[in-house]
């Protein structure tokens, strides 16, 4: 079957591989309906280390259940699933705690830009979509339902351990597909007013649609004087930092409000940064954020997406084959696509 | 008038100044009833720059107000009051959202070991202590009381900050007097376990009475290892940092749990620390914490001082007049002393 591997930056194949099989018996395996590239897939795309083995990319799928391991009992072939980023058996502490991406049986998805995957902790980890049949519904609902195994519910991470609420005020630093989400969830969470950081119109523009209220696009100290200027000079409840990189960091403590918070979910490509008096600590405000647990989030979203409530989906501007899977990384590299959706069918 | 002056490093003097008086319509004069040294005083007294004009040491003190200005609607002359050691109107809209160490008229108390002190926005600093005569108290209620101006009320904070609550694993780092002060707040709010770090035995001595379950003298990674190990491998819910140097925040940041929360009331002497994947971001932890809005906390812990719910003024094992005030800051430098009350009548 075919898969996705990077082998450097900038250097992605889509290759001829062994079929997946199951090694544990809590194992399944899953033949993708849907896949897509993340925008932190573009991290690697950008600094990962030449290697002859390569790294299995893709940690996004929708999926029909092909085979479960002899432990899996919630799964039978022919299910339609969602698979989170990341995979775990949804009963550990950590997991119990709604941290599960810090499961102590869990691990990171990959094989979502390919054909089939094996999935790990089957039982904690797909989520069944009831019914749906995913070889008649339309691209919408299933790239709708497909932003339940990372964007959206990133966006939703970043917004819940914001602690958005009715009155905030929310920045949202990225206009990429997380941002946006976040813009999304912050709305549904009842915030007040949500500045969208970001300087690409037909995101921004999304944006707006999904609640965004102010768009700012200057950057750096000009970025924080204007988020500063339009909150009155007292900075933002909440700031969402949906970028990863040390220039976000920065902004996002330069226009937080005293008391506030700022919440991560752009993976930091950085370690080291400023927490002391004159950044977090002087203002009393709160760093939070990591990696979306987004199995803690998915049963109540499923609903609010069949039911039409919420269209995360269309954060997906570009569907490509398997084949197209290079030119997909190419364009969201270029910023010619906010996101691409993989369909092993083509 | 005397005041106490800090020169440079270890060059503290008491010396002879011209009386306060009243400048803003808002000041008032105090009459300083007992001050003391703070843990922080320590950080200039290690690394303050020589200087000729020196700094105005001392924020935290109880007095009685002699002279208030025009425009004071709230005190009048023989008022006994706690003074923050941060100064607010306590109406600004930071002051309103709690952060009162940010208002906008805001500034810090200086002059608390001295005779006396002009006091900025007195009607929103100053908090009368009802039905107690300065003259007559006894000096354990006086140090109780004393403690609400920064102390116990700064350990209060971390604790606020942190979401300690019943049922979670609380680690305390630090058995300075602001790290007992979080132990005895963490107590109050119901927290299950209490691991404090630390390594004088008569400072964990009376953590122990005052709710630490466990200590670990143990410093750096095998510090760590041995909270880990206490938690049965999965961290501590809350860590709350009270010494403000970096080795203490490693130590935090290597014992926080999964979706824990390090919440920091030792005043960082750095400004740059691990945030990344491999400190914060990975599982998910928040930090927090920053200057307490002690104004926040103090009308609801003035009734606990005085029914003898609480009983913070233990943190003070030594007493000076001011002429004392240098051997003082020598004391707690050599950590003979916790914490040394200065009682200027004497």
């Amino acid at each position: 079957m075919k898969a996705t591997f990077m082998y450097g930056a900038g250097d992605v194949r889509v290759i001829e591989v062994p079929d997946p099989r199951i090694v544990e018996p809590t194992d399944a395996i899953v033949r993708v309906v849907r896949g897509c590239i993340c925008g932190s897939d573009l991290h690697p795309f950008h600094s990962l280390r030449a290697s002859e083995t390569g790294q299995h990319m893709g940690h996004e799928a929708i999926g029909v259940i092909e085979d479960v391991g002899a432990d899996v009992r919630t799964l039978a072939k022919g299910d339609f699933v969602i698979i989170p980023f990341h995979l775990q058996d949804n009963t550990c502490a950590f997991c119990r705690e709604g941290v599960h991406t810090s499961c102590i049986h869990g691990g990171w998805l990959a094989g979502g830009q390919g054909e089939a995957l094996r999935l790990i902790q089957a039982d904690g980890s797909a989520v069944k979509v009831p019914g749906v049949n995913p070889d008649t519904a339309d691209d919408a609902l299933l790239g709708s339902l497909l932003t339940l195994s990372d964007v959206y519910l990133t966006g939703w991470h970043a917004a819940f351990m914001g602690r958005v609420a009715p009155g905030k005020t929310v920045t949202v630093i990225g206009d990429g597909a997380v941002g946006l989400s976040a813009v999304l969830s912050a709305k549904e969470m009842g915030a007040e007013r949500i500045i969208l950081m970001g300087r690409h119109r037909v995101r921004t523009d999304l944006g707006r649609e999904w609640g965004a209220t102010h768009v700012v696009a200057a950057r750096g100290a000009e970025g924080v004087a204007e988020v500063i200027e339009l909150t009155g000079g007292e900075g933002s409840h909440v700031v969402l930092e949906a970028v990863g990189h040390m220039p976000a960091y920065e902004q996002a403590y330069g226009i937080v409000r005293p008391g506030g918070v700022i919440s991560r979910v752009g993976v930091p490509q950085y370690e080291a940064a400023s927490v002391g008096f004159g950044s977090l600590f002087g203002k009393n405000a709160t760093l939070t954020g990591g990696p979306a647990p987004v199995r803690a989030y998915i049963d109540a979203a499923i609903p609010k997406v069949l039911n039409g409530e919420i269209d995360p989906g269309r954060v997906f501007d570009m569907t490509v084959g398997l084949d197209g899977v290079p030119a997909g990384y190419a364009a969201m590299d270029a910023r010619e696509a906010l996101k691409v959706m993989v369909d092993p069918t083509r």
